[in-house]
C-alpha cells in the first residue's frame, strides 16, 4: 500500500555528492518509493553559486537561501552535503525545529559536535543519520549501531581516509617519497589543492571519533583523538617497513583499554604485516576491523569516497528516514550510556619500530638497551648495522605503555652517542 | 528515559547458539537494556531434551512445550535457532499470531518459505528479522535490506560456507584430496557427521536465495538455486587451479541480467585468481563482494558460523526488533517488488576451465576447437601437453552462456578422439 503524498527533502549543497544525489533520486524515483512505501520528491536544493551549471539538476529548484529552505516547513528530510561546521550546524539545527529530519555527510561537524545534534534531533523527535560521514559508502555506522547492537566491540582499526592510502601505495609500490606521491595524487584527483584535512589526519581524526563514541557507545570529540599526519614518513621509513615484511598506513584506531574502564581513539601512520588484510588495501580503498567479544574479528571494505559512493550511503539513510517518519517513529539516536572516559595517547598499549643513527663504538648498544630497561620497555629485536664510524640501531619494542615508549626515546635523544633517532613508528595488527 | 516493564523474549532451541545467546542475555542485560531502552528478559526456553545440562541457563526457564511457550501472549520477541523447516515454520507462525515478533537463525526455512513468514509478520504488524541465517556475524541482511537501500545491487558474489571453504583451504594448502579434507574438517569440528547440507551446498545455497530476494528486491526461493557441491573437486583440480595462478572455492553468485530483466542464483566451485580478495579468505571464515551501482564494490568478511558469533547477530537483531516494539513500530519487511523472475543456469554468462584427455595425434586441436566454435563459445587459451600416446587439452573460454558452454562440453565428449573429460570448473572474479 504506498502513500500518495510525497515526502519532501531539501538538498544542501550540490556539490560532487549533492549531485550524484540528485541524479540518482531522479533516475531511481520509483526505486525510492517502492522502498520507502512513498514517493519521494526533491523539493528544493541550496546552492552557493547559482550560476554555475549542474546537470541533470532541476533550475527551478535551485536557491541560495538554504536558511528559508530548511525552515519551509514541509520538509520532512534535510539532506546535508555542505561540509564542514558553519552553517551546516546552524541549518541541521534549524531543520530540526522545523520538524525535518537530517542526512548528513558532515564528518568534521558530527565530530565536532554530535552529541549537541544528537540532543536537538532526540527534543524535536527527528531523525539524525550520517553513514556517508565514515567511509563513504561502506556501511559501518549502521552495522556498529545496530547489528552488533547486542554486542561488545572491543576494537575498531581501520584505513578510514582514501587520499592518505592512495599516497602511501604509491611510496610503497614505486619508492617514491612522500612528497613525490602527493603530487600524483593531486594530478589524479585523489587529493585535493589544499590537501591539509587529509594528510594531517584531520579527516580520519573526526571518523575516529564518529566510529568510537559508536562503538563504545559513549561520547567521543575529534579533541580527543591523537592526531599525527603521514607528512613525516619517508621513503626510509617505508623502505625500513619492507624489510620487517611490514608496509605503512595511516591507521584510525580505537580501543577499550584492557580493564574496561576508558577507551583511546588515535590516528598515526603505522607498519602493519603484509600478512594482515589492511595491508593489501590498495589505492584510495577504505577498510575497517572490528573486533567484538561474540562476532570476533570482523571487516568491511570498500570505496571510502567519491560522489557516487557516498550518495549510496546518504540515499540509504534516506530511506531508513523516510520510512521512520511514515511510522511515526524514529531510529536509534546517540547511545553514550557507557560514559567511559578518553584516555590520552600516553595510555596507549603499542609497540615502537626506532632507527637511531648511533656512534660506531663499543658499548653504545649497551648504553641504548639500559635506556629502554630504566622506562621499563622491553626490547623484541635489535638489527645492528655500521660503516664508517656510523652506525645504525634499527629497535622494535614489546607492548608498553604510549607514554613510557615516548620517555624513552625523549632519553635516546640525550644519549651523547646516538647521533639522532631517524625515525619512530608504531607497529599495529599482529 | 528507561521503560521498568521489561521486554519478554522466548527462546527456541538451546544448543551451541541458543546457550550463548541466553549467557550474552543474562552477563550483559544491562547493556542490552541501556541500548534498547527497556529491560529485557528470558521467559522461557524451549528445548527437546531438558535433562541435558546447559551451563548457565536458568532451569526454571526450561520448557519443552515450545508451543505453550509461544501461545503465552506475553511474548513480545521469539527467538528461533532450532533450525529446518518443522516445527520452526509452525512455531513462528504461531508466534506471530500471539503478537510476537521474530528474530530467527534459520537459514532453511527462510530460504523455502521466506515470503510466507514475511506476510505471516505483516498481518500480525510483527518484525521478522534474521541476519543470523546468512554468514554468521558478518552484517549482510541490515546493510543490503537498509545501507543500500538507496542503491542498486547488481551482483553478490561470496563464500557463504565455513566449512566448505576449510575443506578447500586444506586441499589447496596441503594437496590433500577432498576426503582426506573433509575429515580433517569433521575431526576440528568444521563439518558435522552428516556433511551433506554443507559439502552438497544445500547450506550455501539457502544462504544464496536469501541474499538474491533481498539484494534484487524480488522472490528467490533455494529451489530457484542452481547448486553443484564440491565432492567431485579433485586434488588434481586445485593443482590445476594453482598452475592458472588461481585457487577454488565454493561461490554463492546471486546476479542481475545485464538486460536488467531477471536475476540468477547459484552455488559451485568456481577458479578465481590468486589476486582476487576472495582468493585469501582462510580456513572457516566467510567473506561477501557487494556490486553496488552507486556503492561500487564492497567485502563484508567476518566468521560465518559458530554459537557465539551467530549469537551476535541474534541479539543485533533482537535490541533492533525490542526497539521497533517500544516505537510501536515495525523494521522493513519483506520488499519484492521488482518481482524480477529467476532465470535457470542456462542463461549465466560464465567462463569454464576444461580438462580434455584426447588421443596424441594430429588434428584433435582442430576438431575441438572446430565444437567450441560450432556452439558460439570462444577459446581464451589452450594448453596442450602430451606424452606416450596420450595428451591433455586445458581449455580455458571467453565468457559465455552457461548452457552454450554445457552442450559444447556434451559434443566433445562424443568426439572419438576424446576419450574423457578431466574436469569442468568455471572461473570467476575477473
Amino acid at each position: 500500500m504506498m502513500r500518495t503524498r510525497p515526502l519532501k527533502v531539501a538538498l544542501l549543497g550540490c556539490g560532487v555528492v549533492g549531485s550524484e544525489v540528485t541524479r540518482i533520486m531522479t533516475t531511481h524515483a520509483d526505486d525510492l518509493a517502492a522502498r520507502i512505501g512513498a514517493p519521494v520528491e526533491l523539493a528544493g536544493i541550496a546552492v552557493r553559486r547559482p550560476d554555475k551549471v549542474r546537470e541533470g539538476v532541476p533550475a527551478h529548484l535551485v536557491t541560495t537561501d538554504a536558511t528559508a529552505l530548511v525552515k519551509r516547513g514541509d520538509i520532512d528530510v534535510v539532506i546535508e552535503v555542505i561540509g564542514g561546521i558553519e552553517p551546516a550546524r546552524t541549518l541541521i539545527t534549524t531543520a530540526f525545529e522545523h520538524g525535518a529530519s537530517v542526512v548528513s555527510a558532515n564528518k568534521a561537524l558530527v565530530a565536532a559536535d554530535g552529541a549537541a545534534l544528537h540532543a536537538a534531533a532526540e527534543a524535536n523527535g527527528a531523525d539524525l543519520y550520517y553513514e556517508a560521514a565514515v567511509a563513504g559508502a561502506i556501511p559501518l555506522v549502521r552495522p556498529l549501531r545496530e547489528s552488533l547492537a547486542g554486542d561488545k566491540v572491543n576494537r575498531v582499526l581501520g584505513i578510514v581516509n582514501g587520499t592518505t592510502n592512495f599516497i602511501l601505495d604509491k611510496m610503497d609500490s614505486t619508492g617514491a617519497g612522500y612528497s613525490e606521491a602527493l603530487d600524483e595524487a593531486t594530478a589524479l584527483g585523489y587529493a585535493e589543492a589544499d590537501p591539509t584535512a587529509d594528510v594531517e589526519g584531520f579527516d580520519a581524526a573526526a571518523k575516529a571519533a564518529i566510529l568510537a563514541g559508536i562503538a563504545f557507545h559513549t561520547r567521543v570529540t575529534i579533541d580527543d583523538v591523537h592526531r599525527e599526519g603521514l607528512t613525516e614518513v619517508t621513503a626510509a621509513d617505508i623502505a625500513s617497513a619492507k624489510r620487517m615484511g611490514c608496509t605503512v598506513k595511516l591507521l584510525a584506531i580505537c580501543e577499550r583499554a584492557a580493564d574496561g574502564a576508558s577507551v583511546t581513539a588515535r590516528v598515526h601512520p603505522a607498519m602493519i604485516p603484509l600478512t594482515h588484510p589492511l595491508a593489501s588495501v590498495r589505492e584510495a580503498y577504505n577498510a575497517v576491523f572490528v573486533e567484538a567479544e561474540a562476532a570476533g574479528q570482523l571487516m568491511f571494505y570498500g570505496p571510502g569516497a567519491g560522489g557516487a559512493p557516498t550518495a549510496s550511503a546518504v540515499l540509504g539513510d534516506l530511506v531508513a528516514v523516510c520510512r521512520n517518519k511514515l511510522a511515526g517513529a524514529t531510529g536509534p539516536g546517540e547511545s553514550a550510556y557507557t560514559r567511559l572516559p578518553v584516555s590520552p595517547m600516553g595510555a596507549v598499549v603499542t609497540r615502537y619500530h626506532i632507527s637511531l643513527d648511533v656512534a660506531d663504538k663499543p658499548g653504545v648498544l649497551a648504553q641504548v638497551a639500559t635506556i629502554f630497561a630504566e622506562h621499563g620497555v622491553s626490547i623484541d629485536t635489535v638489527r645492528q648495522s655500521g660503516k664508517d664510524g656510523e652506525a645504525s640501531l634499527v629497535i622494535v619494542t614489546h607492548r608498553a605503555a604510549d607514554a613510557a615508549l615516548s620517555s624513552t626515546v625523549g632519553a635516546l635523544r640525550e644519549l651523547d652517542t646516538v647521533r639522532g633517532v631517524a625515525s619512530i613508528m608504531r607497529v599495529e595488527g599482529e
